[in-house]
């Protein structure tokens, strides 16, 4: 290769880094198509008629709550490649990741597709995650086309992080429901007349510990790093809360949502006409008996394809900053007596015009 | 954002797409430092005067094994920072996982950093996902400087993945032995004297399921994978094993090593003159009773670390390939009887001339 000293060109520096954290994408990455399948439970949910698929119980035709997951990812990548009129193999890469130890929802529900997949592990950021490493490689000219997956599924989420379903135990109303659902988007870097909107930017999130000890709270851990997240985007990108349609949290549910908008006034910026919550919107907490509201990768996810783009999509609204948000803990972490600390990851998502 | 007809720029077109799944990088990423750390048992194997540190004991002044690998990922990334003559700040992104079950050794190891992180899962083969999305990152302009951290660490992951090590199991000879390490990189868009290496392109790893099941066995569950990996990378490149001075695996220890030359002779690829495993040259499985050889995300994160990248560096090796392993199970897919497939991540790296 030829190192020889010279006027950097593109690649050789970071010409697309904006202020801290952030990143503005020069050219526009195409959302083409996306899909979202869930589970029973939100099939009887607020957004019940948005969702593409409902499953008829929570098994989805499985032995195991963990094989059911897998399938859910399996049919949502499945059905949005569909929706993108594309074949399998017009994928270059796939982005994907669960909240089970081992990500195993995603090694066994993705590996018939032959495709070489990105491991990801954010929590219940998982979406920004996989959206945002999505865009990168579409605007770096890596790829045409790749895939981007998550899912969450309730009955294995209770299993891995606090107790088996049969033990019946009582939730506290700062408890989240985890969501059972899978979404799965294909970005491009080609406008098509079929694309659901754009991605024009990231700030990717880092680790924020408040010192909160809850697993039974986690909205309460995981808002310290939506505010941070959602602080630094704006000062990155010199924008205010007005510039958005809305800023969308994934699963902080009432609680999170809370302490949220309290943080963020701290530092003088008012979000509270913006800000909406998937966690909020997925499920009716009165009649649903949710809690706080739907938490997990899936709940950003679903709530993404089927809901927040269909808004962008018909134009309501023009620009919305999407800020899935993620608690970091295993059980083992949760043994040891430590700390659940959060991470989100923001992506701007816009109207094509 | 202008979204008029054009002839397509730089972003707009995979123009840096490599064959089926490989990619390209037009300008050099550099490895501008590394660092090594590793426990005791590795310390007194063949590669124990490279690393840079060497625990006395396995705790390293920690009160568990997961806090012990977490300060292994701490202590790893500031070294390498330091090395690199760089400051916490300087870093723009941290690409980084583990083993344990919701990436714990990261989330609890990297957090005082307080920047913004990419987590990722890949089992043993996160060392290569983290170089290949980092080496993404800058030669797409999107950082100056990245941070690529993984670990393992023997006991947290006994514990995670088969019995404690209080039962004192027996272990076939197809076992392999979780390395006890923690290997840093500081990747950039510019040249310095004292960088390492370059990053000239990588093929990303697909899920390979042969169905093999046994989680101490390991090398042959991951032997299949590594053989499509090195497949297709050679067909996207249109090169030879000659081209290359060394083909290095992470872990396939003694069994997967047979098992991958002979899967890549019959497509009639001979790279048994190339050919050198990470697991096995970490520890001298004839003395140190660790039997098929090395394993663990820290396997080939350290080895890379102190010996290849010297051996790079030094220009005795000019280019080499190297392709991190990983076994993509979980204690719940073994309870449950799932197989253990593979996958492998190749980066290419090359003599700075």
């Amino acid at each position: 290769m030829n190192h020889q000293n010279k006027e950097k060109a593109p690649g050789e520096k970071a010409m697309f880094a904006c202020g801290r954290q952030s990143i503005k994408f020069p050219v526009p990455v195409f959302i083409k198509a996306s899909a979202s399948i869930v589970g029973k439970k939100e099939g009887e949910g607020p957004l019940a008629d948005l969702f593409d698929m409902i499953g008829s119980d929570d098994l989805f035709g499985s032995n195991t709550w963990e094989e059911a997951e897998s399938s859910l990812q399996r049919d949502a990548l499945h059905l949005a490649i569909k929706k993108a009129g594309l074949h399998t193999t017009d994928l270059r890469y796939v982005f994907a990741g669960d909240l089970l130890g081992q990500s195993i929802a995603t090694s066994f529900g993705l590996a018939q597709y032959e495709l070489p997949l990105f491991g990801l592990y954010g929590a219940c950021s998982t979406c920004g995650l996989s959206l945002s490493l999505g865009a990168m490689t579409i605007c770096g000219g890596f790829a045409d086309y790749v895939g981007c997956v998550t899912s969450s599924h309730f009955a294995s989420a209770e299993k891995e992080f606090r107790y088996p379903l049969a033990y019946g135990s009582q939730r506290p109303l700062s408890a989240s429901w985890t969501v059972t659902g899978s979404g799965a988007f294909i970005l491009s870097n080609s406008r098509s007349d079929s694309a659901r909107a754009i991605i024009s930017g990231i700030t990717p999130g880092r680790i924020v510990d408040f010192g909160l000890k809850d697993s039974l709270n986690m909205g309460a851990c995981m808002a310290p790093a939506a505010a941070d997240t959602i602080f630094n985007h704006l000062q990155d990108f010199e924008r205010k809360p007005e510039d958005y349609d809305k800023i969308i949290t994934g699963d902080l549910g009432s609680v999170g949502q809370r302490a949220l908008l309290d943080l963020l006034l701290e530092k003088n910026i008012d979000i509270s006409a913006q800000h909406m919550d998937c966690g909020m919107e997925i499920f009716d907490s009165k009649t649903q008996d949710t809690h706080a509201g739907g938490s997990g990768c899936g709940c950003a996810a679903t709530v993404l394809s089927a809901y927040i783009l269909k808004k962008i999509e018909e134009g309501e609204w023009k620009r919305v900053l999407f800020v899935p948000t993620g608690a970091l803990l295993s059980k083992t972490s949760f043994n040891e007596g430590q700390n659940v600390p959060g991470i989100a990851h923001s992506v701007v998502i816009e109207h094509i015009s």
